[in-house]
């Protein structure tokens, strides 16, 4: 199914390889302003490309919007829309046509589907999160107005870790650097790591650190969709992801409960005021509903699978086979991994927004 | 909304306090012969009170079976089923009438819905879990049926951790102790660990490891229904879990992708031989599908906020309150909330099977 | 699946000839104060055995509530619920255990599940209804809080009709006579063709109609979930319902677009106040949206394949075979069936108001 | 919600006045090859002005596949399409900007969104349908492999009726005249009083009906979805249909269960050859499951608003307003309804058949 959401929808074609990408976003309330700006900023802000430390693919992406707007604002109706794929490279696939890559999807694609799409890996190319981009950006257009706003940073490259807390860093340093890590001397090592890897041909894996703010109390719901389950189906959708926690999550279970219990401040009445608590442990959610506190987590991406090697695999017979280096090669998704991580942030958010409206 | 699955559906329903915690099962398959002993036995697993270690609470849970089967096999019709609340205890809560509880969802559910019903929690309850298991142990009995088999395990306590990974653990010693822990030197320790810890009245967090083994290449979807997505909202919904790895997970982050990719055993026909990979660090999903290799994960779990002290609070009108502390406490919940990994990981698993088929 | 509605969700389960019928109510707002003496009247009002006219099986149906409910008031959380099956009479059935019965769904739950339960149709009999007519009874609670009556009635059995539209009808004469009908000399008529038919130990349709009042502008949805589609899906999953319309239907297509376009009255302000048309030939709902004005629709009910007659038919080897009399029998489904269509569009107006909100 | 389906989905985007109409179809089983020439006729039989008795727009519709096809068939992966709108004609409707037109969906959107988007009424443009026609030309390549055929035609106009089963019509002629009728003659008729309902600037209505044949046993579920109550909700979602009856429908109710009863012919084995009855009143539908004969139902659709006439109505401020006549008109949408009952009739039955599966 390639639905995301359920009160907002997130429905996504489209293969690297094919003539487009593009998707319906369905059940965005009506009368919204969109600045298409921010939307084609966001997609940008994917792009690989930008940077000497990612990929050099090169691609020009437009977002065209087919429906659901008029004079600059929501009708309430879904929102098609596309992004041409420029170039389709077919012809740089052909040496794959009948190997399956290790740890990539061909192997399970082909169990599961009995095909093989050669093509760029069909809908695991990184060129779906296209689709999660621009819905998200509608969706944080959205949350805007309800005044959430969504920060996500490289917070781990390989084993260099920002080890501030999120509330200790200035998070508008987040784009000054293309690690995108709002410390610049962390980001500065990392950068070098990425480098070194690079010369290698091989990559390297990290974590991002996730923090939505203004979300006000009530939003998830208590049972099987808790906020945090539904966070943590989003943030695991994303090609590459191998982990999620929230609050002090794994770090957490060392401690007692004596130490975790986040105090109520008194002061305030609850269900009539925002009632604040000393501190925030939870990553501000109880029970699986927000409390009104920073909602903050981190999600694990492991070193992708595509080297500047060649790599021993088998071919569709099952005999050994080589899989080629090619010409280009991203030692490091984290960067780019960081506006998906956003996209999926708000898209869950705003679904959790109307449910519970 | 509380259901969980899409062809394999758990609809859940019932508070700690009320008359009696059930559920519905709908989608499984019918003529599946049920062994309504190891339903039961699942259910006696998930109560409290069995050991020195867990709380003292006594519970007789005897579910009963309301519709669905026909002569020891399913109907392929939804299977209704209830347990009976024996002992309600209301005025036990009764000091909780006008507090909110710091960390519980006391706070959070009086913000989302405008009621306070103080009554052990409402569906924030451990009860709730009643429900998981029953169907869980339901999707169990299919899956064995197709070769699966589910093995859940206590893999840290605080600080203690069993260092060794499942491969070299002796999976049939889980039930051998309290903890449930396979390494009978570890487990020792953790026990020792959980009794200081509740001597102190507090509690402690830790980690559970699950293990699925047998489930064949194909399960899963490529986008957004991921199979370990599916997996990670699954044990995000379980009560006090804060997060989700699987294979190499969070540790997988700082090696490079050529240490990482599982190469392929050359020899066996992709797509009517079961391939094999020489590792397996991707914990037996690539692309979101299963490849055939164990998948494996692990769930983190926070200390539970319910100690055996007084806590401050505050009440209702916002002014500072206090938490009695109770007569019964459970230091720590890794041990009942094995049962319910492996209940959630089981009703993931046939729910996927059968949107593949 | 065995669950209707999307915002608000009625999971239902239970065989006739199992422990219980059963569902969960799910979705309902908090709050809601709840009679649940009108919800046993509701249930009451399905039972056969209330007249001369129809079937005389005893069934003393009395609803328990297991969630859901504090203080008499809903609190968000789902609504579980039971009917206990006081008496299986499966020996009844046993001269069907390898007989297909013809225009019953003996055949197509073979085809379809492979298994012949014989026991009183399994999911197709009558009493399934009781989840539905539980949970339609919750939801026009909840619906006349906002509102919202409504009305159903037989207008047709057999040839006999009543051919005033429901606008000249004194509604509140429904329960005055056996087969629910609000015009007392058609009522004797129909209740005279039903006798005679029961002497004949034959069957006959008819044709419901139900009106719903005080559903404001707003509800439904424009493609897909249009309100009176989703009307058409409640009615047409109701035993023997063969034929849905609304506004003039079927009736209207021999009609000039001239003569059926409603006028606005002008007057008042459109988005603000209530706007009235002239007529309502719509049926109150317009490009799939309610516009204020009464919401009506007919449903047709075949005469039902049970008569007090040996049927021939086949057995599960293919040979012909017969059905033997059976010493109960209901003629005419109508009277009973009015209650279920009430709780039908109970749950659908519910829902769409959900859904819309 | 855009979204129609469970298995097999259909996502609609769109508006007659924006950039284009398009969707998405996921759920398509992969390897079937696609006929896209089938695809466009399809789409051709939907177009306005292909004859003397249907409205002059010219469009030249030509749907273009975004994704999920590779070297001619489908892959598993979702079927992103759209269809250009050539010619926006926004200066047209400008005359509606602040009117409502009687009969309209004007006035309920408005009600419903708060927003008036004057242009061709948004997404209730009979071009909506453009979607549909593509996604149930898919599904219809799908169902001819497993041998279903599916065949609707106008059965009335007006008063005028094909009073003949389509039992004993040619349904070979349907495409023989433009009113889509089987039967020359009565077709003759049906024109003549369409010109003359033009000739008025009116429009009349009618009854399309539909038959599908080769559907095995087994497709639809017992309760909530069965079968005919998916076809229902399907076709009263089309634009203008107000009625839908299955099998002998309203036409039956009148008769006794006696003459109703389809007898099965002794002589196959149940569950493994397939059963045939001696008559199909019951329209190859039992319990809400296929029982293997023909499915046949019928669908009410009322003359359409839109008059070559001025009518008066309200402004958006509720004074007395007039809607001008506009250059073109469709008297009749029966002609131009029936390859979208067919449609609707394909997507449906694809999706119950996975359901199925």
């Amino acid at each position: 199914m390639n639905t995301f959401g359920r009160a907002f929808r997130l429905t996504s074609f489209g293969e690297s390889h094919g003539p487009a990408i593009g998707g319906v976003i369905d059940g965005m309330e009506p009368g919204i302003e969109i600045d298409l700006d921010k939307v084609q900023a966001q997609l940008d802000r994917r792009r690989p490309g930008q940077s000497s430390i990612t990929t050099q693919r090169r691609e020009a992406d437009r977002v065209e919007i087919l429906s659901g707007m008029f004079e600059g604002k929501t009708t309430g109706t879904p929102i098609g829309f596309l992004v041409r794929n420029a170039d389709h490279h077919s012809q740089d696939y052909d040496n794959l046509r009948s190997v399956l890559r290790p740890s990539h999807a061909d192997y399970t694609y082909f169990a599961k589907y009995g095909i093989r799409d050669h093509r760029g890996g069909g809908r695991t190319s990184a060129r779906e999160t296209i689709a999660r981009v621009v819905g998200g950006a509608f969706a944080m257009q959205a949350l805007e107005r309800l005044g959430v706003t969504i920060y996500a940073y490289t917070s781990q490259v390989g084993d260099i870790v920002v080890d501030k807390p999120y509330t200790e860093l200035d998070l508008s340093l987040i784009e000054s650097n293309p690690v995108r890590c709002p410390d610049p001397e962390v980001a500065a090592t990392m950068e070098a790591l990425i480098k070194e890897v690079q010369r290698d041909g091989d990559t390297i894996g990290g974590v991002i650190t996730c923090v939505a703010k203004g979300v006000p109390a009530g939003w998830g719901e208590p049972v099987f969709n808790k906020l945090h389950a539904m966070l943590a189906s989003a943030m695991m959708s994303i090609n590459a992801a191998k982990g999620f926690d929230y609050g002090l999550g794994f770090a957490g279970v060392g401690r007692r409960g004596s130490e975790m219990a986040d105090a109520f401040i008194p002061g305030s009445k609850p269900g009539q005021e925002r009632v604040r608590t000393a501190t925030n442990h939870s990553g501000g959610i109880q029970g699986g509903i927000s409390n009104g506190e920073d909602i903050y987590f981190r999600v694990a991406f492991k070193p992708v699978a595509t080297l500047l090697r060649d790599i021993s695999t088998i071919d569709l017979d099952g005999n050994p086979a080589t899989v080629h280096a090619r010409g280009r090669h991203d030692p490091c998704v984290l960067p780019r991994a960081v506006p998906i991580v956003e996209s999926m942030t708000a898209l869950t958010l705003y679904d959790a927004y109307l449910l519970n409206e």
